[in-house]
């Protein structure tokens, strides 16, 4: 039988898992005082509902979970790959939420402020920095048109991000529709803006040329190609060049609005910037777009925008919504590389036993100790010695002895 | 799109979900204190670890993960089941603890006292209690022979379940080797015992006839299934009455030890007693057995029990193991029915705000009111009263606004 976990999962040791804990436990505390409340979905969707939830190249990426019995056994005859699952595992927390709200709005609150954190899958190439099955923690405001929504998703993810010791970061922050609208003015047609735009999102990864050479693959217009790469060629592009091709002026001045008031409220503590080529993977979004980028890793650690048209493919209503979610494992990983220790922890004890010891009086013994200390409970070696330094070793701060009152202190706290 | 989850699987509301995390949150905290750390694993796992697993029925159960591509194309071809899947979802969080030990046991203590609390899937039929994603909160103890892992177990385990408010129970105790001894002295062949057991398990369901009839279809010695049957009628099943016909005495005098110490360490505060029809589903158990039973639910809500030869499966090396694993599920439906509070929350507190205000500042003052408060920011509504009924609705307790210091209680804090 193999030891190993499956490629691009991971096993989690103690210490990290109780780091993954305690952040998590931080993330959570923010977000709750903020007002928002966590719910959870099933890890499992409908097939047909993830194949129509426009998530980009994650569609290419879903596990599917194979029928079973009878039904298996007559796609199976068929010989299709298509009809052997009708479920497959999420690729994101945003589908399952526009699901969830579309089947419980009559009993949550409006706007609804929501808290996700749960394990999404996407079949990727295993490499450093992503995983198959990875965290996510999320916060959507679902009823809110107002770009107030935007900025307390940043105000509140920003928060967070700083609550956890997390520094030197930038909030990106774009609307789609401004690049939309700049993208038709070059040429493209409306209908392949969403292609467009998720090749344009690689422009920070492969360079006007790449870009180009991408769109060529796809078969768009030539001339507007030529535009945009020259476009993007040029350098330095401004909101308000960009703005200028774009036919509402109100989609720019509230995302001035948003840049505006976010760097406000960083107040010198995090960057706020304006990102002309940013995207996100998505086609789902259709409004403001923004992510959280650091020098300490290449991709974003969270990401965001809004999605106003996700509900209403479930209700045939549109609500506006929109999200932002932290990259649990990059946020992670970054902290973990940078020594990160949980701060105020309680002391571990251990509480030694000699054989044919009353085993119920250590017990009450240990409880009353609990009040103090983290207590294991532990035989007694022979080689007492031997045992404190690896009790050390194994981070207990102290030592107790159910057959006195002794408490020993270990390493740094004697 | 479909707006329901899937068959067997829930969608949890903001109040359910809070319940969840605070309970979550008191088992954790209970295990920790008890120095038991925790860990997590993928909810995926190699289908030929699921396959070999001695899971019993769950072994049917099992959500199994289609091949991709090529790997895929080349199983279709081939028109058979079997190869179409490499992975499943894991039926519970032993046998993936088993494998994950069997990976990092250089790294981990010895002995190992280690917390799990995640999802696991059954495919089952759905019905009350019983749901194809459902939540387990675990602690194990590896490396250690001794009863007294048993015992301590037991002790946490139901510390944790008081933490939460539950009462009421009974810890019923087992060990399969005396029923095993007591069905081999009645003619049952050694290699058939585990089938026997898991039909003899469900004796509290079924009745002596109804396992009579059960293993009369497993077509075993009808003399053996007479005399098993005529046990089970004649009731009133002593320990020392079993124990006659189990060869080993060691073993009686091992479970008498659990359970008169964890009787001790109850002091009346919940049943423990031996239950000589207990045996538990799973396959992988070796010795003791347990669970724990209340009047409020059929079924049991928490289980467990030792299983010494399920890490030997990976690295060829017996390592003693033991567990117990609470329902999350049943616990939380229980607690829920019976209307538990979430003790000292924080208030929830609306911070209203008019249109075109500065929402800098908005945000700002409502940072500054979430050391007393939870807070929310909504915008104020035209009818303030009408919005003050929803809040209340909605649970808040108190309401302030941000262009005066005012602040107004709602409801029963009035």
């Amino acid at each position: 039988m193999k030891t190993q976990p499956l490629k691009g999962m991971r096993d989690m040791l103690p210490a990290e898992q109780a780091l993954r804990d305690y952040i998590q436990g931080q993330i959570l505390e923010t977000y709750r005082a903020a007002g928002f409340e966590r719910i959870s979905t099933p890890i499992l969707e409908d097939m047909e509902n993830l194949d129509k939830s426009e998530g980009g190249d994650n569609l290419n990426l879903i596990f599917k979970v194979m029928k079973r019995g009878d039904k298996l056994a007559s796609a199976l005859a068929k010989g299709e790959e298509k009809g052997l699952s009708d479920m497959g595992l999420r690729y994101d927390l945003t589908l399952p939420l526009s699901r969830y709200y579309a089947a419980n709005r009559a009993v949550l609150p409006n706007p609804f402020k929501v808290i996700q954190t749960d394990r999404v899958y996407r079949a990727e190439r295993p490499q450093k920095g992503r995983l198959r099955e990875f965290v996510q923690c999320d916060i959507d405001i679902l009823g809110d048109s107002s770009p107030n929504a935007e900025v307390e998703l940043i105000d509140v993810t920003t928060r967070a991000l700083l609550k956890i010791g997390f520094t030197g970061f930038t909030v990106n922050i774009n609307d789609r529709r401004i690049l939309r609208g700049m993208l038709e003015s070059m040429g493209f047609a409306a209908d392949t803006l969403d292609s467009v735009c998720i090749t344009f999102d690689k422009m920070d990864k492969i360079g006007a040329e790449g870009v180009a050479k991408e769109l060529t693959e796809k078969q768009l217009p030539a001339d507007a190609i030529q535009q945009l790469a020259d476009f993007i060629a040029a350098g330095d592009v401004t909101l308000d060049a960009v703005a200028a091709r774009c036919a509402d002026p109100a989609i720019a001045d509230d995302l001035k609005y948003v840049l505006n008031t976010a760097t406000a409220l960083a107040g010198g503590r995090y960057g706020v910037a304006y990102s002309p080529s940013l995207v996100r993977g998505q086609g789902y979004y259709t409004g403001m777009v923004f992510e959280v980028n650091c020098p300490q890793f290449a991709g974003a650690v969270a990401g965001g925008g809004r999605y106003d048209n996700m509900v209403g493919k479930f209700i045939g209503q549109q609500v506006p919504a929109v999200g932002f979610s932290i990259g649990f494992e990059r946020v992670c990983g970054i902290l973990l590389e940078q020594g990160y220790q949980i701060p105020g922890a309680k002391k571990k004890l251990a509480l030694l036993y000699l054989p044919h010891v009353d085993f119920t009086a250590v017990l009450q013994k240990a409880e009353a100790l609990r009040s103090e200390y983290n207590v294991t409970v532990l035989p007694q070696a022979k080689k007492l010695g031997k045992q404190f330094g690896q009790l050390e070793n194994a981070g207990f701060g102290a030592v107790a002895f159910a057959d006195n009152d002794d408490v020993k202190l270990l390493g740094q706290n004697k």
